[in-house]
């Protein structure tokens, strides 16, 4: 079952070359995510083979133009496709008349629903639950409201060992109780334990998209036990008092974050236009967190079960 | 004297790979003009090292998005840069309140004037008049309001040949009546001929932006004696219909154009998503019209002087 995310847009604000604005693509169990919209997004989804008619949910961080400028192209272009589904955009309540601007100026005649769900949570809230994933967004500190989003498989269920059905002749009951995770107690007296004729299918994986913000106390923790993280790193080591003034990270305060957290793996991007050479970051956090790995648009990531 | 055109986009509406939506950049003597604003211009002017900083004008045909998505970027970006100057804009009417949400909602603090003039004319008119140049807008036939641009160099004053000086001791009275195009009429009954004792020092260039449009009489005429015509050949031969529907033309439309029009040279673009093989629009046209050259991205044209 996937769980794997392609880098549409690793660049910050700036526009450099062979980098494109913020924008990810997450496929959960065959579900499209959309993560930010940078401008030029319609274009790198063709780039990039993204089937775009098969995203169905938004989510979008904050309102800032390199965040959100390729919403309108998108929308556009679904338009052009005939797309008829709904589509769901999880965003700031700034994102309101944004969107507004939109429908009452290219929204003439457009053939699918758009449902979107303003963010205003405080800390870690479910916005997205269907029956393997959920997905929580929070808030981060950046100059306006601004969120993060953490994308969980659920606890699969138990599955049964066929071995097993067969060698202790089980009854659909007792399958039904193994599946919940209960061991079989017969009335003989005997006892089925769930370890011996159950097993969980996969290790629930966790993704965490985080950009833009400037670290803070509270982010560690609600990031802890993330498998994956991605974390902006507009800065370097040594610009300290620019990331904080311009509420961005540094490279070692990522890697702090990511080590604290208990990340298996940190992923980076946002990179300042001063130094759009990813693997001058990537170095820096390795000095900390050595599984780091600097993203380039194009990148396709496998997110690892949580146990290797 | 610099007369020269940089493609930045030569796709249509729907997003296809290596090619962006509308935009160029016409270099007049050194004057950056910015010709619609498709998707990803703001990247597309890095890539191709223009300095953005130095386009002063821009002129929007029609706001259909592939024309004009771009526009929110690109003022972003040249605030982000620190730009002070302030930028002119012509386009439609109905460009006004998408100006308008983009100064309410993201013009806070910038640092620049922006100063519209909407188009509204039914015929040719000048919209821009220096000392060298004069831009000239028209309607063009699209589903929606839609302007073409004609960029014209003004015939330069007479320059007096350095010779002539000398050999007829000339008084700076004689040199200004030979610099306005006048002959030299002498106190002694003698002329020294214009023609004789001063030359043009350049034959006025000029050149047409065409897109989007479906072809229409007075089209022809209005090209009439235009150096150079860029024209949307969205559709192929055989695609009439379509074109029709659409508002859009069809290679052979546009290759029948530029011969009546007498143009030196045809560029085109703007091709569908369907066929965006670019050689295809070309030898189509060429059939009619062999000057005809199939744009892509990136391509600079040094605009020639009327007079070969």
């Amino acid at each position: 079952m996937e769980f794997t995310l392609t880098m549409m847009g690793t660049a910050s604000a700036m526009p450099v070359n062979n980098r494109n604005q913020s924008a990810q693509v997450l496929n959960v169990h065959g579900r499209f995510f959309l993560i930010d919209c940078g401008e030029n997004l319609q274009s790198q989804l063709v780039r990039y083979r993204v089937p775009m008619m098969k995203i169905d949910t938004v989510f979008i961080s904050h309102i800032h133009g390199d965040h959100v400028f390729g919403i309108f192209g998108f929308l556009s272009t679904l338009d052009m496709k005939g797309r008829t589904a709904p589509l769901r955009i999880f965003a700031p309540t700034n994102f309101g008349p944004i969107l507004k601007f939109f429908l009452s100026y290219y929204g003439d005649g457009l053939r699918f629903e758009i449902e979107y769900t303003p963010l205003k949570m405080k800390s870690p809230e479910t916005v997205l639950s269907t029956k393997s994933i959920e997905v929580l967004s929070f808030p981060l500190r950046h100059g306006i409201d601004t969120y993060g989003f953490i994308f969980r498989e659920k606890e699969p269920m138990w599955n049964v060992r066929k071995e097993a059905i067969a060698e202790y002749s089980l009854t659909l009951t007792e399958i039904g109780a193994l599946k919940r995770g209960e061991d079989v107690n017969r009335p003989d007296g005997t006892t089925i334990p769930n370890r011996v004729a159950a097993y969980k299918p996969y290790a629930p994986r966790s993704y965490a998209y985080c950009s833009d913000t400037a670290i803070f106390p509270e982010e560690t923790q609600w990031l802890s036990g993330t498998g994956v993280i991605y974390h902006e790193t507009t800065y370097l080591k040594g610009q300290e008092d620019l990331a904080a003034q311009n509420r961005h990270s540094t490279t070692l305060q990522v890697a702090q974050l990511a080590k604290e957290a208990g990340a298996r793996r940190l992923l980076i991007g946002h990179y300042s236009s001063r130094c759009p050479d990813e693997k001058v970051y990537e170095a820096e956090c390795r000095s900390i967190f050595p599984e780091t790995y600097a993203m380039n648009d194009g990148d396709v990531v496998e997110i690892p079960f949580n146990e290797a």
